[in-house]
């Protein structure tokens, strides 16, 4: 293998790819970046796999020898983004005496000798049928993703919901993620063209794939395409010369629609950066076990009061204006839970919509975006 | 005690002070800031200690009525630092029962109440019997900290060493810290005033001091003056309202002056941040183990090439111009030494000064701070 390329060409494609480095490989090889160099094409191809989720990208360089090796990807990526700009050439002899494999990097003004490991023990990413492929535009992956990703569930136990569920229709792309304690919904509108292709379409994807899936899409062009190939198991997201594929999560997506209440109450309308302020300061002073604060709804008065009591820390209690509709109501949270939703909602004023103090509230951003965040309120005990 | 301040004054103020407050405090009340209200000065002033180091500062208020609490230095930080600019009241009822202590912080929007503890409990900073003082100037102390500081040991054991040594002179004033690996000297010129008070000075301070003083410079003007009082036990830095005291570190500072040469058969000229990055690329191939690079000097060639290799990882060389007077050497370092001290030099060319591949050699900057850097070369295994 032998090509020449330049530092920022090969820096953004190793550090692309390196995001499905796992930390702790299973196999070694995994903890590698595999580099496959095409002298017909005139391109270098580079792929991590963690066995889950993996990444592909690639890259035209001067390449003068055709060849494939792995090498390690945190050293080689150290190496590289520490590089001044410039011609960088890799050579690699090739891959018949499997131990001692080794690649040299050189620029103007070093030579490094950086051990690797055969290509042969690298595994294949999964490839999908190509029976049809989905056009979804990068603008709503991006907003879908963003209000959604957040709320799903980090613990291992209930797998399902560790991803996030999309499901389409004609004209437009649902994503929803939940916890099992909050629920977030976003409904992104597909303009000018109807998607037949995404009338039956629905898969859930670990969290974990959509979020380097975003870091992708934040590289793109709002107006751009991601092409997705899914099957039974997998799903692959082409966005032109980059790849990422994925297992898809088994079982069925919970039912959450139902859970969304259709009618409420009470309506409150404030302002959203100055709840999450006040939120973060009586934080301070909250019970350290249940991290509970107290919402008073005073419709008289057009006030949000928050308040927070530990018999340890102290109390606190802050007010702001609302627009307040229905009846006085006092109801508490979990303040984690109503911080992680107000910070994704993407507005200047939101919308609680209420009905008793037990009952699901559903925040939503006034204006913008189609979005719902639901929340259990916690009981208080007097 | 009750007073009205500014949101900014309280808040800078209050984060001055709490880095004294230790992370883990060995008694309650040493994890508070003590608050003192006095309405006759019109000051309030806050007081933080770990036993070793103290902060002091105040400033002025509309106090209505003199007092003194404890407040838990995290907690009310937290709560001050995210308040919106404007007026802050605080106030707490007498200090006479001394169970359920508390303060109340109200603002426009909210209110706090704060759980304390008694002032009584927390400890006094310690004194100096005021014979005279030295006037330091912030430029001499924050070029010979930034210079010195960070080659003080962190071990514990070697207690001395953890500290800088600040020797005076007529003119000058000179710092050296040292882990038994490596030392840094600088010597900062005292212009304008002769200040014979400082003829005789010499003292070690903790490392960790010197940082929070080197903090608290960083706010004052470069032609500012810091007071300094010290006595046998104790040193008391003074700039304006802010007060840090110390404990100084018993016993004699290791001389040495004995270990940097004073003749040397080498000299090599380098860019300094070329030689940084040049290490910090081939320093991902070094031995894990002894963290080696060796250093070949080239005089023909007028050229320094840096070296690293590794059974496990593979090899590195880099090479740079270099201004060479001296015959040829190979010398090894560890890594980290060399760029500690690299990156505390604050020119833009070095020189190194060498005899032998086994003596020590020093870098100082060319042209600009009187710097000395020392650093012990490794054996190379051949």
């Amino acid at each position: 293998m032998k090509f020449i390329c330049s530092q920022s060409d090969l820096n953004t494609n190793l550090s692309l790819v390196s995001r499905a480095v796992p930390s702790r490989p299973t196999h070694a090889v995994l903890g590698n970046v595999l580099f496959v160099a095409d002298a017909k094409s005139g391109r270098v191809s580079l792929t991590a796999f963690d066995l889950n989720l993996g990444i592909h990208t690639s890259f035209s360089a001067e390449v003068t020898e055709s060849g494939r090796l792995t090498l390690p990807a945190k050293r080689i990526n150290d190496i590289v983004s520490r590089l001044p700009e410039g011609e960088i050439t890799l050579t690699a002899e090739d891959d018949e005496n499997e131990e001692n494999l080794s690649a040299v990097l050189t620029y103007s003004a070093g030579r490094y000798q950086i051990n690797g490991m055969s290509a042969a023990a690298f595994p294949d990413l999964p490839q999908v049928e190509d029976k049809e492929k989905i056009a979804l535009p990068v603008c709503a992956l991006s907003e879908g993703l963003k209000g959604a990703l957040f709320a799903a569930s980090t613990e291992e136990a209930k797998q399902i919901l560790t991803g996030v569920h999309v499901v389409g229709s004609e004209d437009s792309l649902e994503f929803a993620a939940t916890d099992g304690h909050r629920l977030a919904v976003v409904k992104t509108p597909l303009e000018n063209e109807t998607n037949s292709e995404l009338e039956d379409f629905a898969a859930t994807i670990p969290a974990k794939a959509f979020r380097e899936l975003e870091r992708m899409l934040a590289m793109c062009q709002a107006t751009d395409f991601v092409s997705l190939h899914v099957d039974e198991n997998q799903a692959i997201f082409e966005l032109g010369d980059r790849r990422l594929t994925s297992r898809k999560l088994d079982g069925a997506y919970p039912p959450y629609e139902q859970l969304i209440p259709r009618q409420f109450s009470r309506t409150v309308a404030i302002e959203r950066k100055r709840l999450i302020s006040s939120l973060e300061r009586v934080s301070v002073l909250a019970d350290q076990t249940n991290n509970l604060v107290k919402f008073t709804v005073d419709n008289s008065q057009e006030q949000l009061t928050l308040s927070v009591e530990s018999k340890e820390l102290g109390s606190a209690k802050e007010s702001m204006p609302a627009q307040i509709a229905g009846d006085d109501l006092e109801i508490a949270f979990n303040i984690k839970y109503l911080m992680d939703g107000l910070k994704a909602i993407p507005s200047t004023e939101i919308q609680m919509q209420l009905n008793e103090g037990n009952q699901p509230v559903i925040f939503t951003p006034l204006g913008g975006l189609k979005m719902t965040y639901l929340v259990m309120p916690v009981q208080i005990i007097r």
